[in-house]
């Protein structure tokens, strides 16, 4: 040991990442590998931390470890790598002597180089003195008098002296407040703990006469795609990353049209990096960037780093390192992170393009798009009539809006979080969509926008909208669109082979359902039958069943709807080829169909032949004051029965007639007590009955129960009873639980998460505490009544990792969630499951 | 024994209420005192079912039990009064020789009338035939001319084929199924018998000259007030009841100058009368009705019921019985239901009194009054100022409407249930309030209301509102006004001591505070701050408030709101004299405070000197789709620290300055969260001590938390860390366990009720099984975190009997309620007490 702390970097030093930090456990694996690494001293974390308590090392011994002579650079090696760290600092041990003899060596030009940058790095970063007195411009007197100037001292001429003042800077600067903080958001622990590794300079600089001298790196796939290829740069006479400098005269690495390839120069070099690359690859189970020194012809690793990479690219590594038999598919899974599915699917802004963002929200629903501004949901499909891409800009929306949605590019609100009406439809619907946009002005009326800067917008200008970050550009800004490739459907189909929990889809219309069959839900979890009313051919026989004097009537108006609800489902049926389907019966109160603007009612007043103040009246008598808790679900179920009623005729006479034949579940929603139940049962039981009667068809189908309220989960037991499963919704199980509107609380919801009232958004996160003993407390009463009965849960969390965790360990059968969101559910349930039976994960690295 | 079921009612014989009814009994316990019963005989109710089953009776043995000569009747003797049953049948055994002999014993005439009476109700109820033909025109001969002519046989001569008749229709009756639906509708079990009691008629006709004859009914106490006196009628040559028929020509029982009185007429039977009254009530421990029959001068008791009685009445004869020590004190309590506290302290409309009633809703709040329709708020406050009585008609009531509910004698809405905000509030106001008003339109532009038969009435037009009963009459409509006597104040007293869980009011002003003090509450569980900002001069500075554009802004006005709100506080603590006081934070959003419609806008804009798109855009900012589950409660305390941090300090500052000193209870609404209450908590401990240090007085408080969302019960433990009590809203508690609005579920609640989906509206009867296992398991939780918690519900329920059983059963200290509820639970709260200590209830009679 050269001085306390500090270990020679060997194959059998005793180098471990929590003392160590990933640098230097990485390089005593290449030095393991028989890389050709130059001789390396890593420093630990207790040694680093104790600089910053004012107990330094020996450096004179460090140094004299590596030889009078030795030039050495110094980088970090922290706990992780995206915790960040000091930058590197390279050449220490330049002094006078030294440079006089190097100039020697190597010719002046190359000395001055190696000097200079050394001058450079020391001044700005270990004295901290101004940048611009060491400009490149600054010659080497120059720069020693500008620091003996401002030091007030000459530049240190001892090795040893450099040394102690790097590892100080470093020390001290990874234990400042500032650095402190950062890591911690990045994820690091508070007393997470700085490793630095002293490694002998290679020299890539030189006299060409004694061979081959620069340095570059190298990695065998695209950070972009994963797709194996090699890419790099090499720079002759470079030191460092030097050669990826933009313009930079460097080489290419494998032949290319664009300029001269150390393929074609330099094949030897190439042939050893490939080698040393399937080594990492085989032996460190991982694709790496190596970084690398060739001096006087002769190769040297000095580094090698995990590949950055899309995930994109994550995901076709895994998959291609455990075909290779790299690593077993299990661990291919986890390396994967769910939420990296959705990049894959989703359009992006390009990372390079520079756009002016003019506004920014909460990003509700992921992707981008581009489209010119529209301000009702009319104008927006009056657009798609055009075959024009809009943006629609709404400052909240309803139902009404949905058809409006269908036809936009994406959707921006004024108001709402992350669970209000339109960024859940948005997620439903796959279009990117930002709410709360912070500090506009919408009028609506005057079709214009007004932006946090005083600029307007109106109609037909152009924007882009990115569901992913929550920005607003002005204009059109470059999209990639990442197309998902067979690497896709391996990573999922050996999660499907892992997972333990079902994976259903909410859908409304054949088109999600469409989506979901190709994501491979294994059935629709949730089909909401109300969007269905709102192709205007639909909402007028609809609103003719609203304003219908007597039951005979409403139901002559609902007997026009039941071929084309039939046809709905019949049509979602043959999509989902026999998987299951929960459709939930008629759900919103009816004032969600009637206009509530004086034209919308004049026209409503004119189609149904009525007079305006009778179409006013009605309108006015069935508007509530909290929609959310009023005359809605299965309380309009029980009070006007012909609904559910021809519903349930629909479902029953679409499932016959389907192929492959389907067992439809029918469910009940906003159920709050038993008896709501048992009526509606008999009542769809009778409506079978007559279907089978009629057709002289046998069918199977199942009754449930969306459990929305506090009260349907404490009763969950009499309630299941009467039904073969329950499914609960979180959304509005959340919303009672705390007694917050998720139309409204967008308002103040980051407020509240801000100042840690709530640790987040619980329409987000499933509120564990709450919400989750309702959940478990439910599911727990219903299995106890019924042993069979299916438990699930189809609100928004149901997409989400943390919630499928709750949901999988209170047994719950299966997790129903946005198509878009099904292969984030199944590859978080596989990564559950894989880590619940403690399949391999990282194993250790072989020697 | 006469025959198998038949028992003669004698001191010894085994007569019990479950098998002979209470009128079989009643008369035993008369034959016991000593009282002049004539012979009688009950069969029991076994028996009298099996006579339905086919299993008739020997009435022969019955007959002859009587002799030959004897005329019988018989009377229903069932489990309850209320039960009902068949009418009595008077007079049996008369046939063509019976008449005969009696035609020469007492005279043709007195001989025709009992056998024409006896002929008619034999014809009409047993053997069901026409009552026209057997009309008191018609003479003996005719009526057994239309009986042969009828039935195609002669009217039986045989007395116990007559009584075999008898007995036969009236079990069959009594086992028909109108009476059965009848009868259990009035609480009846479904399997309740009837018993029948035969007894020897004794004549009230006959020969003068044999002595005096006659019946009547004698009662020792008003039905109406419960203060002793004689009440009754005497009727020479009558039979039964007749004495009561209106213009008989009957005599008073004491001196009148309207009329013949039996005090002067005949001395001795009124003063054996008085004797046997008292009889009754001491050893029968009741206030009795004799019914009694003078034949030739001797003095016969038929029967005795007990008397009917007012809840005024019942509260007087409970106390007077038990003053004379006739009852035990604890027994008179219970004697008294709580509800009937109600009825003695609100006007009612007369019961004499015929109105045309115009239209029928919901009694939301009792008492009755009468008025001139207004349509708005501000016009019934005009109104008030020219001392005029106004009924107050709105769609439904808003925060906004407070002053003017306060200023109207009544409420009117056409939308709400039994907890919208209109019968709240005027619940608490002590004003008779009808809501959800079926049928009736009202047009608040035009100040017209429409009836349901089509009539309209418009401002100005009388009314009277029934909130006892949910009638409306037009026009003017007697009402009667019961005055509080002092057995209402002394049942209450003994009922204190007794009783083990507290009572508060919940109370928003001072005049409410005084009519809690009035009736005794031991504090105020439910302060709300909110109604006190609609006077109009605070109104503006808190609109002021919420259009500040900084928190400075903010502050400044709200500081002008300090020492209004200082003063209310300080008015109050003087009314409850030392007695506990909790304050609720501000509560509703503050979108509640902003006028709605444009002239009010313009009206704002003008006083806030602010351009009208301003103010329309703060008011739609402000605005909500949910307003039940937004910004409001903690929420807005939280967000703007400002207004709490100015409520805390008024109370602080009303609490030093209180004679005698109050510690007053600070609470915070809408919680869902452990950390809000921390959040809080801190935030009122700084207004305490800077409150502390200002003015050099040490002084108490108490902080706790109203529990209204599911999730605060759940988490009641973690909560009760901070919260030195926890108070349920039931009100919002209930809204939220079922996702049911109280302000929308009018519309529909009783149908639900009505079809059995719920067994009781869970507004007005606290839903034990859900919201009840919420208030259970927040209490368990509660309690196990910090032992000395103080527990409490301040919602509707609190006034409601079997709410405050559950509560008392759950261990809560106390309940709290409208004011003028306070008797009402005190009442309930100690017949709970008394039950469950099984303190004497209803002590068998001496014999």
């Amino acid at each position: 040991m050269i001085t306390p702390g500090v270990l020679p970097v060997t194959p059998t030093s005793n180098i471990r990442i929590s003392s160590h930090g990933v640098r230097a456990k990485c390089l005593q694996r290449l030095v393991r590998l028989g890389l050709p690494v130059p001789d390396t001293l890593a420093i630990d974390m207790h040694t680093i931390l104790g600089i910053s308590e004012g107990q330094p090392i020996d450096t004179d011994a460090v140094i004299a470890h590596f030889g009078e002579d030795a030039l050495v650079s110094v980088r970090p090696s922290s706990g992780a790598p995206e915790w960040g760290g000091p930058t590197s600092i390279l050449n220490i041990g330049m002094t006078s002597a030294r440079h006089a003899k190097l100039s020697h060596e190597l010719g002046p030009k190359a000395a001055d180089a190696l000097y200079t940058r050394f001058l450079q790095s020391y001044a700005v970063q270990v004295a901290r003195l101004d940048p611009d007195l060491f400009g490149p411009d600054r010659t080497i007197d120059e720069m020693r008098a500008a620091y003996d100037d401002a030091m007030g001292e000459p530049f240190p001429e001892d090795p040893a002296v450099q040394l102690a003042a790097v590892l100080s800077s470093m020390s001290l600067a990874w234990n400042g407040v500032t650095a402190r903080l950062l890591r911690q958001a990045r994820g690091a622990p508070e007393d997470a703990g700085l490793a630095l590794v002293v490694q002998r300079m290679v020299l890539g600089v030189g006299n060409p006469h004694r061979g081959e001298s620069g340095s570059g790196v190298i990695q065998f796939v695209s950070s972009e795609t994963g797709v194996p290829q090699i890419t790099g740069r090499y720079m002759r006479q470079s030191q460092g990353r030097e050669a990826l400098i933009p313009d930079a005269d460097a080489l290419y690495l494998i032949s290319d049209p664009r300029g001269p390839s150390m393929e074609e120069e330099n094949p030897d070099i190439l042939d050893q990096l490939k080698h040393y690359g399937q080594l990492c690859r085989t032996r460190l189970r991982e694709e790496m960037q190596i970084e690398f020194t060739v001096s006087h012809g002769e190769l040297h690793t000095l580094d090698a780093l995990r590949v950055v990479r899309t995930s994109r690219a994550a995901l076709r590594i895994a998959v291609d390192l455990a075909t290779d038999g790299v690593i077993p598919e299990a661990e291919a899974v986890l390396r994967v992170p769910p939420k990296a599915l959705l990049d894959v699917l989703h359009r992006q802004v390009d990372p390079q393009a520079r756009g002016e963002v003019v506004v920014t929200g909460i990003p509700a629903s992921p992707g981008a798009a581009t489209g010119r501004i529209v301000f009702s949901a009319r104008a927006a499909q009056s657009a798609k009539a055009r075959e024009e891409s809009v943006i629609l800009i709404r400052r909240e929306t309803t139902s009404g809006d949905v058809l409006g949605m269908h036809a936009s590019a994406a959707i921006l609100t004024e108001r709402g979080g992350v669970t209000s009406h339109a960024a859940v439809i948005a997620r439903g619907l796959g279009l990117p969509c930002v709410v709360g946009a912070a500090g506009v002005t919408i009028d609506s009326r005057a079709r214009r926008i007004r932006l946090p800067d005083g600029r307007e917008l109106g109609e037909g200008d152009e924007i882009t909208v990115d569901g992913s970050t929550g920005r607003v550009f002005a204009g059109a800004v470059p999209l990639v669109q990442p197309e998902p490739d067979a690497s896709f459907r391996t990573i999922l189909a050996w999660a499907d082979e892992r997972r333990d929990i079902g994976v259903r889809a909410n859908c409304d219309t054949p088109a999600e359902a469409a989506v979901a069959a190709g994501f491979e839900a294994e059935g629709i979890g949730l089909c909401r039958t109300e969007h269905m009313f709102f192709d205007k051919a639909r909402l007028t026989v609809m609103r003719e069943m609203i304003f219908a004097d007597d039951p005979a009537d409403r139901a002559a108006a609902l007997k026009q709807l039941l071929p084309v609800q039939r046809s709905d489902f019949l049509e979602i049926f043959r999509i989902m080829a026999g998987k299951p389907v929960t459709i939930r019966l008629l759900d919103p109160p009816l004032h969600e169909f009637l206009p509530h603007d004086r034209q919308g009612k004049l026209d409503l007043a004119a189609s149904l032949d009525l007079p305006m103040a009778r179409v006013e009246a009605r309108i006015e008598a069935l508007s509530e004051v909290n929609p959310m808790l009023g005359l809605r679900g299965v309380r309009l179920g029980i009070l006007v029965p012909e609904i559910y009623e021809m519903q349930a005729r629909a479902i029953f006479e679409a499932a016959i007639g389907s192929a492959p034949r389907v067992t439809p579940e029918v469910m009940i929603p906003l159920v709050s007590s038993r008896r709501e139940v048992e009526i509606v049962k008999a009542r769809i039981e009778a409506v079978a009955a007559q279907v089978r009667t009629e057709s002289g068809i046998e069918f199977d189908y199942r009754l449930g129960v969306m459990v929305e309220t506090p009260r349907a989960a404490l009763r969950a037991d009499e309630i299941a009873e009467y039904a073969s499963f329950l499914s609960f919704g979180t959304n509005d199980l959340t919303q009672m639980t705390y007694g917050l509107s998720r139309d409204d609380a967008g308002r103040f919801m980051s407020a509240y998460v801000a100042e840690g009232v709530f640790p987040e958004d619980p329409f987000l996160q499933l509120d564990v505490d709450g919400v989750g003993e309702l959940l478990t407390m439910g599911a727990n009463r219903a299995r106890a009544a019924r042993r069979d009965v299916t438990l699930s849960i189809c609100g928004e969390h149901g997409g989400d990792p943390d919630s499928i965790a709750f949901c999988r360990h209170a047994g719950f059968d299966y997790v129903s969630c946005s198509p878009f969101r099904v292969p984030v559910a199944r590859m978080a349930a596989a990564h559950l499951a894989i880590r619940a039976r403690g399949e391999t994960t990282t194993a250790p690295p072989r020697r």
